[in-house]
């Protein structure tokens, strides 16, 4: 089975509280690791969870308040001194370069391995890979915020080898097969696609929605995927709050969840108010049922 | 008896490893708390350790490598959305100014409090408080970097309550009796200070020499201060590995103690590449015996 699967490295709002971390999280695509977004202390993280830095070849950074970034400096910096010399990745509003390049600056350090910018500028294709695809899209919050989509592309039919010979079709004709065409023999017989090959896995998505106030446009963004993530920085009682601070509560968060027909929702980005989060999971459970709470060091199969 | 103590919130060089943290000192001086570098995660650590915030009036940064800073803009940020209202003193190298100003400003925040920040320029005093001084001086190393020096000001002397009654010394003359000044009763007889007051505590002092080659420009500025702070990066076979990345070994720390005649030696800022410290106190203890190793966690009385 094709590896599709994100852990938690921070699920906090603003200050750290109760033992809980800003915002990260490790998305395993394949034989790649996506970091979203980069709080204070995710290196620490990284290394308490044995995710494997070698892996990590693109980051997205979703906004610039501090719980989202801090600690993507100290990243950077320590993966230059481990050493590393292959490209690193960074997705991301625009002034964060200046404000990485300003700090490595004052510090008279190069690092080994190039950094590649992408100012995110609008919604749409970020990343168009072999086997992914990435997109970015925007939320409400109150300052530049960007959700991103991650899909696994479809997958080729796969080839059944004891039909193929069975029915002599050449090995020319496979690739067409992967494809879905039928094939039809010399003498004008047609054996369906269905016959010889076996379909692949669906390919599946995830959707970080970032920061944001309730927002019924993101239904659409979000629609079907098989895991949203949204944030519940407040409980329902707290609408109020949430909505002048760009925010959500449970109940917006599964809302949005219901209306765009998600598989599962994963709800995070907890106020520091809030010492334990069992309301959390019974309040937006009451709309969306399929909901989890996102946990420090739980790995989420998608 | 006036508090006065080192507590160390991380020992650790460049890359946090094996569960330490990077530098970060809380010295509690009287009435007030001095932070004392700021790497990744110090905030966390002041949370860990129930370090009160409220306390917490002047941070001093002594270089811009990120082990020593990257914590700086996540605690000053929350100290903001915790609600403080006075003002925060920061003593650092002039380019912080622009990146903490940089960082709040695409964050669209504006601290509640006053940040007052004081760029360091030449060596001497930057604090004079009632009780305290706090001068600054250079080290050596691969960028601008500075020291710290506290000391306790000289305490007056303290009244003998029993006495200056025994000999109708009026009220009026207490606060030359403080400073030292004999009395000379009306017919002519001199009591002598140290009759009727009582000798104040020695004023302490501290010395955070940062991080710095080895360098016996040291000594003179850290003279028999009561406690001495001095990086030890290597084990003492390194020194070439030291030199070249303007670092110090406990031989070289030691020394440093030894020729300033400080009371005690603390040694930190251990390299990842060491598991064990042991080896440390072992070689620093064989040119200075009053040497311990900078431990998370503990609070060294001054």
């Amino acid at each position: 089975m094709t590896l599709f699967a994100l852990t938690i490295l921070g699920n906090n709002s603003a200050i750290p509280a109760f033992g809980r971390n800003p915002t990260a999280q490790i998305l395993q695509m394949i034989d790649e690791s996506f970091l979203i977004d980069c709080g204070e202390g995710t290196q620490l993280q990284l290394s308490k969870y044995k995710i494997k830095r070698s892996k990590l070849n693109r980051i997205f950074i979703s906004h610039l308040h501090g719980d989202h970034y801090f600690g993507l400096i100290g990243l950077v910096t320590s993966l230059g001194l481990l050493g590393r010399t292959h490209d690193l990745h960074i997705y991301a509003p625009a002034p964060l370069q200046d404000i990485i390049n300003m700090q490595l600056k004052v510090a008279d350090t190069s690092l080994p391995y190039q950094l590649v910018f992408h100012a995110l500028k609008e919604e749409g294709l970020i990343v168009d890979d072999k086997k992914i695809t990435v997109e970015c899209f925007k939320t409400q919050h109150r300052i530049e915020c960007w959700g991103f989509l991650f899909r696994q592309k479809k997958n080729p039919r796969k080839i059944n080898a004891d039909k193929v010979k069975a029915y002599e079709i050449p090995a020319a004709y496979y690739e067409k097969l992967q494809q879905g065409f039928d094939y039809t023999t010399k003498n004008g017989t047609v054996i369906t696609n269905e016959t010889v090959t076996i379909a692949a896995a669906r390919p599946k998505s995830y959707a970080f929605s970032a920061d944001t106030i309730y927002d019924e446009s993101l239904v659409e963004k979000v629609k079907d995927v098989d895991l949203l993530y949204h944030e519940t920085t407040y409980l329902k009682d707290l609408h109020e709050r949430a909505a002048a601070r760009y925010h959500s509560t449970t109940y917006q968060a599964a809302t949005i969840a219901k209306k765009a027909g998600v598989k599962k929702l994963l709800i995070g980005h907890f106020s520091s108010k809030y010492e334990v989060l069992d309301d959390f999971l019974t309040e937006a459970s009451e709309v969306f049922p399929d909901t989890e709470l996102a946990l420090e060091g739980i790995c989420y199969k998608i």
